[in-house]
């Protein structure tokens, strides 16, 4: 029978070691039968699972936008960021849906996770999976699909190189941070730049009109897109957290956090 | 001590067993320091090594072509069906180079494997490997790259989605084929099709120069594209051996048993 948690003020700033809040647990174990209030207290600390009750929507990976029966448009994402924020949120407690693209990670245990392919895909099942008390749109959408996908592959023929024509895609960031009746109370999108990493974050969360902007660069020679670890800026409506580099997985336990803080009636 | 290796003439046709060639290779078995001729002769049936002392070039995959630092365009090839083949001519005893577009498949062992991204960097690693004995082209090389990939992520910008250009890739089939000095003594191609299966192939062959096509349709509802097995037909100068469907480790196993046949002085 747990008797109380409390929140573990210690915090440490020791690199390595996660920021993540413990519970120290509080259990009462006593004999079975025992009268109430008999036996005894033993503490515990465990994680924090702020999260217990609460539903969150992520989105990761890549999506595929199809030029013909065999070939597409992807994009370097590897999904291993929004992968580690699903598989984070769901050990805070929260039920998570998984939106993801194709990518060779495994469905984390405990989320629910819809495979999709391209964009238009994604944002039907987003929208199924709401409400959310909170949405994190991690995936790399592609900005643009092909206008007319070919039934039949095409074909080499002659000289004459085809030209695609691509048309927008839905923005499902902008759609859902704008949404009137049934918004997730937060709205977190990513943006992943090569320039001006900041400043585009900043126009990016004026413009979709979500709540926060965790923002990277993604420039070949990071090797963020399809690494380990990541350097993230929180970009909210008060100002810039920089994180230092992480572990995309301690990335996904801060964002974690933060969330439930957010959260926090 | 080797004594003497017989190819077995029993290549059933029973569905599941590998219409590979064995050899009856007989072991001399005899005390250390036994005079020559003593001991006790063991016969052993082992897969016929054929390719022993051949260097063979094998691609694999699909190639990805740049968009800009984030975006490519791809195609669906899983590099199991080239990678198997660079498998089988190795237990067959060659020395092959794999030449592989980005896959998940593991490095086959006992190939010595180049990776690279893009057509142009294929055709390259493909002119670095050769000479060779043969070459099999396997990797699903996109047809076109896109003339100009941008330096920078390519940003939304309003309503007006761009436009890609496409240019012609080398063609690297082609290219081996009508090498006048160090051409290949046996170069096969892959023609993967929606459409005119033979027909589109036969074309091919007469167009690339190259002396066998492997044929098969991977249009989405077959599931060969990514797939297990495979349903190809052997398209060479004097006709059109139909296989039936078959794992791709077996359709690898059968083609380089024919190319070690065509290779036989």
């Amino acid at each position: 029978e747990i008797v109380a948690a409390i929140e573990a003020a210690l915090l440490p700033e020791t690199p390595g070691v996660s920021q993540v809040p413990y519970h120290n647990v509080i259990y009462q174990r006593a004999p079975t039968g025992a009268a109430p209030g008999m036996g005894e207290a033993v503490g515990r600390l465990e994680p924090a699972r702020p999260l217990v009750g609460r539903r969150v929507l992520v989105t990761s990976g890549p999506t595929h936008e199809p030029i013909d029966p065999v070939r597409y448009i992807a994009n370097r994402s590897s999904g291993r960021q929004g992968h580690a924020i699903a598989r984070a949120a769901a050990e805070a407690g929260a039920y998570v849906t998984l939106v993801s693209g194709p990518v060779a990670q495994p469905d984390p245990p405990g989320v629910h996770v819809v495979h999709v392919e391209s964009a238009r895909e994604m944002l039907e099942a987003v929208e199924v999976a709401l409400p959310a008390d909170a949405a994190v749109f991690t995936a790399a959408v592609a900005d643009w699909r092909v206008a007319d996908a070919a039934e039949e592959k095409i074909k080499k023929q002659g000289t004459a190189a085809p030209t695609l024509t691509l048309v927008e895609n839905p923005d499902i960031l902008a759609h859902v941070s704008r949404m009137t009746k049934g918004r997730p109370g937060l709205v977190v999108g990513f943006a992943a730049e090569t320039e001006h990493v900041i400043e585009h974050a900043k126009a990016k969360l004026a413009r979709k009109g979500c709540d926060w902007i965790v923002a990277n660069d993604v420039s070949p020679e990071t090797g963020i897109m399809g690494g380990l670890s990541n350097t993230v800026h929180l970009v909210t409506a008060t100002g810039v957290d920089d994180w230092p580099t992480l572990d995309k997985d301690e990335v996904a336990r801060r964002l974690v956090a933060r969330i439930a803080t957010a959260l926090r009636p």
